[in-house]
Order: C-alpha cells, then structure tokens, then sequence
C-alpha cells in the first residue's frame, strides 16, 4: 500500500457521467492527527444521488465541488487509529468517498460501527440497514404512506433497491403493491421474488393505459423513485386523496429536469405529496433496521446486492443505474 | 318574466372562453314539481374553476356536458315552491348555473338558506362566507399551512379573491405574507387596503430573485392560486420543509396545462403539498364563516366585491379573470 488512488470530480455532467466528469488521480495516503482514523474503503454504495450530487441543481446536501473527491457513502476498515473509540480492524460506516483511503472523523464523515444484523453480510449496511436504502423505504412506507389492506400502492423503480424493499414493506401490511420496472425479466422477477401483485413493463406497455387496468378505481398510495412520464401516468391514475412520497426522480437526473407535466392531478385528485430526504431521518434508522433485519432474517424481505468489482471501474458501474441494468443494491468492492 | 335566458356550453375552449363556446338561449321558464322550487338568480359567482368546468380535462366534479346549462353557484330567490321548507322569497345559495331560472331541488342544487352576517350584504354568500372563496381560503390556511408568528407566506393571485383573505388571514395569526400580483395598483392595494407585508408585481420584476431578496432564508408556506412560472419561482426559493397549499392553477386553465418544472424542488426541498378542493370541506363551513364573519364585522378583513351587471356579459365578465382585470370577487348581478 503506497498509493491512494482517488476519483475527483472535474467537470459536472451535461447529460451521462462519462470520463470527462471524473478522472482517478493516483496520490499519497493521508496522514492522520489525533482524534482521527485512517480508513481504507471495502465496499463503496453506488446511489442515484451521485448523479445530483455531481451536478450544480439545487439539492438537499452540498453539492460536490470541482476538484472534490467524489462523495459516497461506503464500508470502511480502519487500518490506523488516533482515537482511542476506534481501534484498528473496525470496520465503520462512513462518507468515505470513491477513494482507497481517507480520513475519517468520528463523529463527521464517520457516522457509526457497522451494524450486526444475524445472517446478513457486512454490506446489509450499505442495503437492506443502510441509510440511503433501508431507512429511506421504511421512511416513506411506515411514516408517510401507511398503506393497509385495500390500499393499492404503486412502486415506480420497482427494481431497484429501494423500490423492491418498499413494495415488500406493503405486503407486509397488506396492501396490493403494483411495480413499474424495465423488461420483462425484471418485471418478472419482482412478482416471483419479490412478491408483488403485479409489475408493469413501462417499455412495452403504456403505463396509463395498464396502470388504469389494474386499478381501475384509481391508486391509492404512490411511492415514486422516477418521475418524469411514468409519475405522469401515475397521477393521471390517482384516486381522490391519493399520498404520494416523493423519493427520488431518475428519470430526470441525466436530462433536463422536465417536471411533471400532469401536477394539476394533485389538485384535481387533492393529492398529498411529501417530498423526503434520508439524511433528515437518522433518528429513526434504530426502528428502520430493528423491522427490516428481521424480516430479512426470517426470510420475509429479499434484498438482493449486485455487486461489482474494482474501484477503477466506477464510471461504468454508477451508469447501470441510468440504464436500468442492475437489480437490487448496487455495490462496488475495493 | 315570459322567458329565461339559459347560458348553454356549445363547445369546449381551445384557449380564452369565446362566443363559440357559449350559446345565450332563450327558453320557457321551466314548471315544478312537488317538493320542487322555480328560483330566480339574483347574483351568480364567476369564478375560475368555470374554465375547468369547461374543460375536458380530468377535474374534481364532473364536467359540463355540451348542451347543458354552464354551472354556476348563485344566490337566488324562491319565486314559486311547492316544498313547505322553502316559502317564496327565501333567498338561497344553489348551483343555479348561468340562466335566468332554474328548478330548484332541495338537498340537490339548492344548499342552503343565504347566511346573516352581521352587516354583511347578501353577496358575502359568494365571497366572504362562500364555499368556493371563504371556506377555500380558511381552509388552506387554517388548515392545511398553519403559519405563525416567524413564518414567510407567500400567496399567489394575492389579488384575487381567495388570495386577499389568505394574507389576511395569515397576518391574523402573525406571519409575514409576501403577495404576488399583477401591476403596480393591484399591488399597492395589497399593501395599503390588504395589509400585506411586500407584493411582488410578476409582470415588472423576476419573481425568482425579488422572493430570494425579500426572504433570503427561503419561503416557510406557499399558498397557490395560479401555478405556472410564478410557482416555479417560488419553488426555487423553498426553505427545507415547507408547507404548500395547492388552491389553483389559473395561469394554466386556458394554456395547455405544462405543468411544473421545478418539480424535483419539491424532493430537494422536503416540501409537502396539499391539493386540496373546497367542495370536500363543507362540514367546516360553519367554522369557517365564523371566524371570517367575526373578521369582517369588526373591520378586521377586507373583502371587495367586484359586482358586474348582465347575465348577457357573462363571457366578457369571466374573461376579466383571466386578464388578471379583477380586484376581489368577482360577482355579475342579474
């Protein structure tokens, strides 16, 4: 170990992250001072929040500056300690970046021990208990939509990590749970693994159409990971009072932040929408991960991780989220 | 009284509501039968929610059909009953629609006796203590924003009828209400008649960066008349959780519905958004007029009423809110 190889952000992507976004700078592993922890990443979460991350849009956290190692939440080592909390061999969950090593602060970009979840593997903190994942489907499920028997709920990026989990979360309570995902592979897969009532393959089928199908006295509960055409066709398929948790936007991030062309359905349907940001819910990750490492346990709730190799290998990985062409959690190890 | 005049919707507006939509026809005064009323309208409430009625858009009650009356909520008086509840000369609220006479169904069309509001004039029935303006306005700010002592409101359509008793209602309960408007009299009024505390007039300034210099810390609640570009420059300028309130969108009744924009604000941001539709608050009408009748009465809110003449104007008068020519409710006299 002589080199820390670091991914900095160089240019803020016009539509894709390509080379010319983020370039691997080779440089010397940090020193540390007391209180501090040298950290070497295992497992780096490769989110959609990158993407808004990277770019100069208003958003919930500070952007990353040019220049700035990329941020990322991730799985760490410590490998060298001057705090007397953290001995060497820990392993932590932290704001590591996409980088070999890095400082870590306790208590800043170190935020906590990774957790021991029964037969879940160390990256279940980085899925199934992390914050980004786990916290965020619970969130909007138990505290925003509440969905009960009776209730239709549609699941937009039903695929990905967090969309599966929701729509296993509303089984759980009942609830008939309608996903929208790419393919017919994935489509299949979220009703034969997953457990959902059905799922629309919003590339072969027009989503309004089918969703009105389905459900045809309208849709109860929206949790919304996409947005743009397929939130469109939600609204036009809610029923009066529908809740609608705004988690994230996908569909968006790589164009032109187009909006939503059909948002007076939330007048017309008096819809109720709640815009919601893991980060602000931190208190609540003891409940999240109490429920949801039970039920992953007993073999209620299937997270799948779809992990990848080699940290230099960032720029093709993060893209498999914009093309849809992961399933599950994706992870990078290092 | 040989004849009634009956406003009959001919064809759906492509834009402005024009002579071909809308057809004056002159028809026999129509007969009764028991437990009926033959009610005149005396004043009818024109109102933007007609251009949706219009419309063959999605909406909240059922469109009007092509051939039948234009809907309309009057104040009408019983001139004939054959329902012993009802004595000729009651003076009632009722969707009496755009005609001269109309049969009045009981429990029906006809909803309730006109109210006795202190010094209050009869048309207080379609502005202050209405259904479709008071119980709108109190709704949305008693109800859904809640603001306080501390809190930045902004209102848009300050100027129109539901907006100038939402910023006073907000200024009750001690919060700075910004108001956007149309034109430098209207917004001085807002300040000087209304007691606003600013009034941004969108056809002189950027709405964006004047709302980012009179609340550089962003914007605590939102209370929507008009949609469109000006709610997109309030999004941008939202504090973390803001509260907003979705009323109305009239900016995009008679353009083709683009929707908003900045709608990934409402996730960066946590906002939550409440449409909501006066006609499922009827049980709180009461509350309602009670506190706004208290307000007028002792001087405390000021509500204008912009009282048209003719039946015959009608497509000219409910133009006027489109143009934003307007102050206040607007009402036509029969």
């Amino acid at each position: 170990m002589t080199e820390n190889r670091v991914w900095r952000l160089r240019s803020r992507p016009v539509k894709n992250i390509d080379e010319k976004c983020l370039e691997l700078c080779k440089e010397a592993i940090p020193t540390i001072g007391d209180g501090q922890l040298l950290c070497k990443n295992l497992y780096f979460s490769i989110d959609p929040t990158h993407r808004i991350w990277m770019s100069d849009i208003p958003q919930y956290m500070p952007k990353v500056e040019l220049g700035e190692v990329m941020r990322a939440a991730t799985v760490a080592e410590v490998v060298e300690s001057k705090n007397p909390q953290f001995s060497v061999g820990t392993t932590v969950v932290a704001f590591g970046g996409m980088c070999d090593y890095f400082v870590g602060f306790p208590g800043g970009n170190v935020l906590y021990p990774t957790g021991k979840y029964g037969k879940l593997p160390i990256t279940a903190d980085l899925s199934t208990c992390s914050v980004i994942i786990g916290l965020t489907a619970w969130h909007g499920v138990r505290k925003i939509l509440n969905p009960t028997k009776g209730d239709i709920v549609v699941v937009s990026g039903a695929a990905g990590a967090v969309g599966s989990i929701v729509g296993q979360l509303c089984k759980v309570s009942g609830a008939t749970v309608i996903g929208i995902a790419g393919g017919a592979t994935k489509c299949a897969e979220m009703k034969n693994v997953y457990g959902f009532d059905h799922c629309i393959d919003y590339k072969e089928t027009k989503v309004e159409e089918t969703l009105k199908e389905l459900a045809p006295d309208g849709v109860t509960h929206y949790f919304d990971n996409v947005g743009g055409e397929i939130t469109d066709a939600v609204l036009r398929n809610a029923r009066n009072k529908m809740k609608y948790a705004l988690c994230g936007s996908i569909s968006e991030y790589n164009d032109s932040w187009n909006g939503q062309k059909n948002f007076n359905m939330i007048l017309m349907r008096r819809i109720s929408v709640q815009g919601f940001i893991c980060t602000d819910h931190f208190d609540e990750l003891a409940d999240a991960t109490a429920e949801l490492s039970k039920l992953a346990n007993e073999g209620k709730l299937t997270v799948k991780e779809d992990i990848r190799d080699g940290l230099e290998n960032y720029i093709s990985v993060v893209n498999l989220l914009f093309s849809g062409s992961n399933t599950g959690k994706l992870i990078l190890k290092n």
